[in-house]
Parts: structure tokens; sequence; C-alpha cells
């Protein structure tokens, strides 16, 4: 049986490839490699280099591989950014989705897994529950919300059944710590592996429930095979809320560093992010998330063996006017 | 005070950029021709041939005209052909909308007016209110949605005005009626014409809210510098209600022809879509909207005056599963 992961050279994809391969599947995957990274393709797998946006190549691997399941998490993930790359953000993120939909139509794909992200929810919903109506703030989070209604479609239309996973601030080993835009737990142990004070936007009030990759990959890898996440859609994550600021004391606490912050303008966010996840808990009988402090360590200690890798690259801004100064320098 | 119309060749666009230029303003027209069609061109407005997914086209006229108001109709409107076009049906109606909010935030604009679609709110939702949750069913719905959330993020983080027109089933004089995939009102009319019968998807009981376009286009030219509709949503057209069936029978009447119906197989639709249009009649200050009968008079003997235009291009198909075999023929 042959699956193809899309972003599988990614953080959360590379976890969810390899497991799949340990299980016996056939993997498949497709990255470009510009968030992904050639150390987290696990052993045992097809790799293929290449955008979800080229139609041609898409088209190709559907023919030569008859994928039974696809678990879609090629994105560029720069919530904030967004804003500032709305024409690459909706070409990459959406276009390029839809060119495996209709690919995983053309060539009666069973199931079409696809992460999508707490960013369709918007502000003032907290905690966010899967039963509320999403109210997208963002071109990140506009793009997801589409992708999930065009599988819906899709599935009323053809037959296309899917399982989507709304994900939010997942953390832990395999994760880049050299992304400029997003990641701020990797942002902050960069940071301090590189003795730079930690950057906050506003007053680090902002809260979030930072997921830990054993928490969400495996559930993930299941909704591929199993019937309980037949046209469903869940979050998925931990529960926990943590201020940023108080996640960068904690980092600074695990690195036994003094913590130094740097404060930087508020930016256009949401405030508090963070979601229920009593449906999915239910649904895969799933355990008690990891605690933050646990999984902060497990990640350091993995961050301190393997160190600063090389930052990816700069993304083209197309809007310029609001850009944070500290995206601007990092062009 | 320059306005840049897009689809401006088009139906209701070149009813706009009319109305626009006799009211003083200078207005550039942006068409690639493939729906819209030269004869609709205003006398006395700039035309540039292109598309809207041409981005540096798109930022040139922009540097170049200093747009004030942006009405942005260009869109490939076929939605019943939409899940079959899917990668084209958001590479043009959305990403190429995006490039002109690109465009406009970065060059000051100050109201972007945007013609989205009743397509938004999906089925069930009778009569459809701009308080329902939109929830489309179909990829043209779901593009439409998205450029209207990217709107309000535009407006809340850059401050890009908006006025958004959800309209339905437009008819009128300067309809383009040898469009195979859309338009009803002038594929019936066309079959009359060359002595053809009427297709009809299924029964002929779906029903619709024909909307004559003098009772769209010019609330849409007020749009773009009243204080009514700063970021604003609004349905506009008729409210009367006609099945597909019944609405057949009036166009052979007008024609005085015989009525012979070709029953086709049904299709993936929204059996019911009429909406309200309290908000806009109170917000504008409308009068009652014109009578089928009446409009349909009005546009029968434009019709037999001006005859069948060339047909536009047939689309070229992406998915074919399910296609309608009448559909599958036209190409």
């Amino acid at each position: 049986m042959s699956v193809l992961v899309t972003g599988g050279a990614g953080f959360i994809g590379s976890h969810i490839a390899a497991a799949l391969h340990r299980s016996g599947k056939t993997v498949v995957i497709l990255d470009d490699l510009s968030g992904g990274q050639w150390r987290n393709i696990p052993a045992g797998t097809t790799f293929v280099r290449g955008s979800i946006v080229d139609v041609a190549l898409v088209n190709q691997l559907f023919t030569d591989h008859h994928f039974t399941v696809v678990y879609h998490l090629a994105a560029y993930a720069a919530e904030g950014l967004s804003p500032f790359i709305r024409r690459f953000n909706y070409t990459n993120n959406l276009v390029g989705s839809i060119n495996l939909i209709n690919a995983a139509i053309n060539h009666g794909t069973r199931r079409f897994v696809f992460t999508s992200s707490i960013a369709v929810y918007g502000p003032g919903q907290t905690p966010m529950t899967e039963a509320l109506t999403p109210q997208p703030i963002d071109p990140y989070g506009i793009a997801k919300l589409a992708v999930e209604q065009d599988l819906q479609a899709a599935f009323a239309q053809f037959g296309l059944e899917y399982a989507i996973f709304r994900p939010h601030n997942v953390y832990g080993e395999g994760q880049h710590i050299a992304d400029p835009y997003r990641n701020v737990v990797g942002i902050f142990m960069r940071c301090v592996l590189e003795g730079r004070p930690l950057p906050i936007f506003g007053d680090g009030s902002q809260t979030r429930a930072f997921s830990y990759i054993d928490d969400v990959a495996p559930v993930i890898v299941r909704a591929g095979f199993e019937d309980v996440a037949r046209n469903e859609i869940f979050n998925v994550g931990a529960d926990s809320v943590v201020s940023v600021r108080d996640l960068a004391t904690e980092i600074c606490r695990l690195f036994d560093v003094p913590c130094r912050i740097e404060t930087l303008p508020p930016r256009h966010e949401v405030v508090d992010a963070f979601s229920s996840h009593e449906r999915v808990r239910s649904a895969f009988n799933l355990g008690e998330p990891r605690s933050l402090a646990d999984g902060l360590a497990r990640m350091a200690a993995w961050v301190k063996q393997t160190g600063v890798p090389t930052p990816t690259e700069a993304q083209a801004i197309e809007v310029t006017r609001g850009l944070p100064p500290s995206w601007a320098q990092s062009r």
C-alpha cells in the first residue's frame, strides 16, 4: 500500500513519514526543502524533491504510485508573515493543495489527510472547539479554511474521504529552529545557543498551548486508515496554556542562562490561541499529552546535540507596509 | 479621480464602467476578454487587455494610474463547472483577486468594491441573508468567500476599505448568451434563436431569483463612494423566485415559439437559491426591482437585435469524472 506524504522532510511530516514506514507502508515523500531538511528524511522512504505547485510533477507521482492515502503537510506555515506574502501564501498553500486534491480525485485515492491549523478559528474564540464557526483573520488561516471546504466539497461530489486536523504550536525534535518567521520555541532556543536576547512581540502576555510532536504526529498517522477519522475535523495538541514570556523564562532555565528579552513592537496576531481536544481524545482514545516542561527538556537535549542548522531562505515580501522591522532585517 | 474596473468588458462590469464614465470618473478597464466582449467596452474609457493573474501588469497599472477605487468584477463565473476546474478557479478567481488586493494596499487605494456571489451561502439557507454563516459547497463559492475574508483582513491590518456585493443570476442587455457553462437566461435565449430545445438539468424544479442588470450595477457603482457601503456586505438583486422550468416557459412565450425541453441528468448544485435584499434596499434607499417579465422582455428585444455572438472558448477540464455529458461535448 502506497502513501504520499507532502512536506515529509519537514518537522511534523517527517515524523509521520517515519511512522508510516515503520508500519510497513510504501512511503513517497514530496518536499521542496524550502522548510524541510535532508536530515529529516526517514531511511527507507522514496524522496522526490519538488513542489506541490508543480502540477505536472504531482500528476506524474499519482500516476506512478497509485496512492491509497495522501498525507498533505506541505505548506509555508509562517502565519504572521502571511499578510505580507498574500500571493505566495494562496498560491503555495491553497493552489498547491488543489493540485493534490485534483490528482486524488482523478486517481481514486481513498483518503486525504490534511493538516489545517487553529488559525482558521480567528480571535476571541477560546477555547477553540470544532463546533465553532471559523473566522480566520489572516491569509494563512483563510487559505487553510478554503482547503478544508474544498475537501468537504470533493467528498460530497466525488467521494474522496478526508480527515482534517487543526494542530497548533507544535514543537519537538526535528523542528527547524532557524526559520526567522515562525516556531517561537525554536527561535528562542536558537537565540540562547547564539547568546542573543529572546525577541518578543509586545509584552509577551499573548498565550499559546505548545504541543509536543508525539502528541500530534501519531494520531494524524492513524487517521489515514481508521474509520473514526473518516470525514471528520479534529483539533489536536496540548491544552496547557502558557504566555510567550513564561515560555522564554522556561527555555532560559532549561539552558541555564539568564533570561534576556528583546521587546519588539506588537504585531497583528491572535492574542489568545488555545483549543479543546476532547473530541480527538475521545475518538482516538488518547492519554494525557506530555507536559511542556518535559517536552521542552527533550527538545532542548536534542538542540544541544544538533546545534543551529542553516537558516531557511528569506521569503520575497509582497507588501512592506507594516512589516515588523525585525522581519525586514532578516531578508 | 481614477478608478479601475476589472472585468469591465464583461456583462456587469461594462454597465458599471459606463456609469462611472458618465459620472465623470477616469475609468481604466482591465479585461482578458475570456468572457468579456469588445462591443461592451464603453466609449471614453481606457481599455487594457490582460489578466488579473498577470501580477506585473496589475502592479504597472496601479503605478501608472493611482486608482482611488477598484471595482473588481473579473472572474471565471461558471459556478457549476468549478468542481471540474478547481485549479483554474482558485488561480483565476482567488490569486488574481489577491494580486489586486496587494496592489491596492501598496498603492494606498481607498476602497475595494468586490462582487462576490450568493454561492458563498451554500444550500439549505433560504432566504439567504447577510447574517447567515457562509457554507459554500463548490470551489467557486469557496474562492469568493476567501476573497471576502482576505478583504476584511486587509482592512483590519492595512486600512483598505471594502464593499462586498453578493449578486445572483443577473441578466439583461450586454450579457454573453453563448457561454456554454453559465447564464441560463442567455443559454435559453440562444437555444430559441438557434431552434434547439432548452437544456435543463434534472426536472427543472430548482429555483432561482433572476436579477435585472439595472437593479444590480447602479448600486455597486454607488458603493465605491458612499459612506453607507464602507466595510459592508450586501446581497443585491431581485427577490421573486421562479423555477428553471417556468423560466424556460416564459422565454419561449416571449419569443413566441413552442417550448421544447431537453432534460439532462441532474447535476451537483444548490437546489433553491434566493436571498433577502432588505439590507441593501434600506441602506441605499432603493425602489422595487424590475419584474422578471419586464426584464426578460427588454433582454429579448436586445437579443433579437444583436443575435448570437461568437461562443466563449471552452475551458480546459481538470477533472472529467462526473462532468455533465453536455459540457463534455461543448469542449
